[in-house]
């Protein structure tokens, strides 16, 4: 059965036996009605967000799986919700494949996005199946719950510091590897695979979002995407302020830094402007740095690092080593220039 | 301004705009930040529904502007949440046009999909905007809720009447003009622009639900997006019954019959299998029939007309005037034709 053509019948069938198998509560009518029919958590704000990722313009078939799609159409929603400190709870999923995908490759999307989901306990309650006339395509919406206030952008303040939840450019690194026909010569294969999951397989900061909502003393936060130029610049847009980030302080990983060697690429432009990394960015009181960082959970290279200080005027201005102002590599623009690193909001 | 190249900031500043003009209510954060932050009605259950559609699969550029695709897009997820006899309250819009797709092409098809959202009450509260390298492809997300259960397919019962709240294939007549380079000779000027309007602007029928789901007595419902002998199929299948239709009973109107006499089309055919009429199909005691006619909002076009029977076996039959079983024209399936008349869940 499983090289069998996808038809849409056997799309929604597929669809529907792996949704009953995700698990997940508040479900009371999943995959098969028009509509799906959900029991929110009484007095909970509900989070909703969506993701479109297209082929070529998000990740390109000769080096991304079916279940690599999957998993990150999955991860990039999820991570949404993480920067609101949110709680994930339920996902619409839908997928346009080309005449002649076999189910086994449908297949193994559902399952790359529901092994994510079921991580994080979120049942997949609907969707929609359509052939597409060029390409994969994936339209995941995630909502979410949280019973406090949800963390927003739009709340940090002069004063703040600009901290960080792990290391950046790794996603970027990763894409320059897989852009690539060859590896290069003399990298070790496990960075490779390292940088390489990076960009495939991202772990939406889930647990660490949730410990510093609770923990308090996060002034505004968002999720990492775009890459810190472009993220930060609207960060400080949305809250009224500016920001200032010393280049040093990035934190960027000894295997980012090592396929950059090996590629001749730049790691701290990959650092600000290769998006990707699904790293959470907060602000908060300086006093409150060494509290958040030593209780944040350690998993997944998950580390604190601050990078810069909220100012009042606008824009973001970026120093070298020296303290001197220079200008940094930013994220791209979808309609101005395609890519196959593409830009989330 | 307005002939400019679409930018992805572009969009987001022009959907942010729009999204704040759209109304609705139970919006604590919108479109500006990582995800939407709603407050859901207390003990309402939430009703969550998404759809695609993809240029030259569910569209041609040829014959719908953006404005159309826009409120196509979101017409067919409204009728879903009519479907369940629910209020929608919220969508998420995620756009991917060609590179050099204008700024006025965009705010058209914004302003296509809100015109239709603010008529119901539904805002803007999010979505995602990326480059196409292949045409325009859309996908909304709606939310609604509903404070009493909402109408299932699923729970229809032998014995009950099988009816639908207007005419069927009206949307098919329209598409079969649509795809034609010319206009048939002799057709009348107005019937084409209403039945390509049926197929282009379709008019969720969400007061006709809502009074529905609060006059009792439907036992079970559904929109016909994929056509009757589809859509009953499903309906049937739900519920663990079967169905039997008779032909005569279908309501066609003059202008599909007009259309088909004009372009030798099968006026039969696209009301059993043409899709894309959004009307209600619903299931009911025949003791219902006549206090649900009389009270149905009369609205365009809308009228109860009882087609057929819920019975006990599997499967839908179709009688002809003579009470012989005949086959049909059914929907189609995505992925094993292509057509530019998509089939929707």
């Amino acid at each position: 059965m499983s090289a069998e053509r996808a038809t849409e019948a056997g799309l929604v069938r597929l669809a529907r036996r792996l949704a009953a198998r995700s698990g997940g509560t508040g479900v009371r009518v999943g995959i098969g009605d028009d509509c799906a029919v959900l029991d929110p958590t009484p007095g909970a704000a509900l989070i909703a967000t969506t993701d479109l990722l297209l082929e070529d313009v998000h990740f390109r078939r000769r080096w991304a799986e079916p279940a690599d799609i999957g998993w990150k159409a999955m991860a990039v929603n999820l991570s949404d919700i993480a920067s609101m400190g949110a709680e994930p709870r339920w996902a619409l999923v839908a997928l346009a494949c080309p005449a002649g995908t076999r189910m086994e490759e449908v297949e193994a999307f559902y399952a790359g996005a529901l092994a994510l989901a079921e991580r994080h306990g979120v049942a997949l309650v609907g969707g929609d199946t359509s052939s597409s006339p060029h390409g994969w395509l994936v339209n995941v919406t995630v909502l979410g719950e949280t019973p406090a206030p949800p963390l927003l952008r739009s709340t940090a303040r002069p004063g703040d510091v600009v901290a960080v939840t792990g290391p950046l450019g790794r996603a970027a690194a990763g894409l320059a590897l897989l852009e690539r026909r060859a590896a290069p010569r003399g990298l070790n294969p496990g960075i490779l695979a390292d940088v390489t999951a990076a960009h495939l397989r991202p772990r939406p900061r889930l647990e660490e979002a949730g410990w510093l909502a609770r923990a308090g003393g996060v002034t505004a936060m968002m999720d990492l995407s775009d890459g810190l130029a472009t993220d930060l610049g609207r960060l400080a847009a949305e809250s009224g302020v500016g920001a200032c980030v010393e280049l040093e302080r990035l934190p960027v990983d000894a295997a980012t830094r090592a396929v950059a060697r090996a590629v001749g690429g730049d790691a701290t432009a990959w650092a600000t402007g290769g998006g990707e990394d699904y790293e959470l960015l907060l602000t908060c009181a300086p006093a409150e740095v060494e509290r958040l960082r030593a209780g944040l959970p350690a998993k997944a290279g998950a580390r604190l690092s601050v990078v810069g200080a909220v100012v009042p005027g606008p824009g973001v201005r970026w120093l070298d080593s020296r303290g001197r102002e220079v200008a940094v590599a930013a994220g791209f623009e979808h309609l101005s220039s395609r890519t196959a690193a593409g830009a989330r909001r």
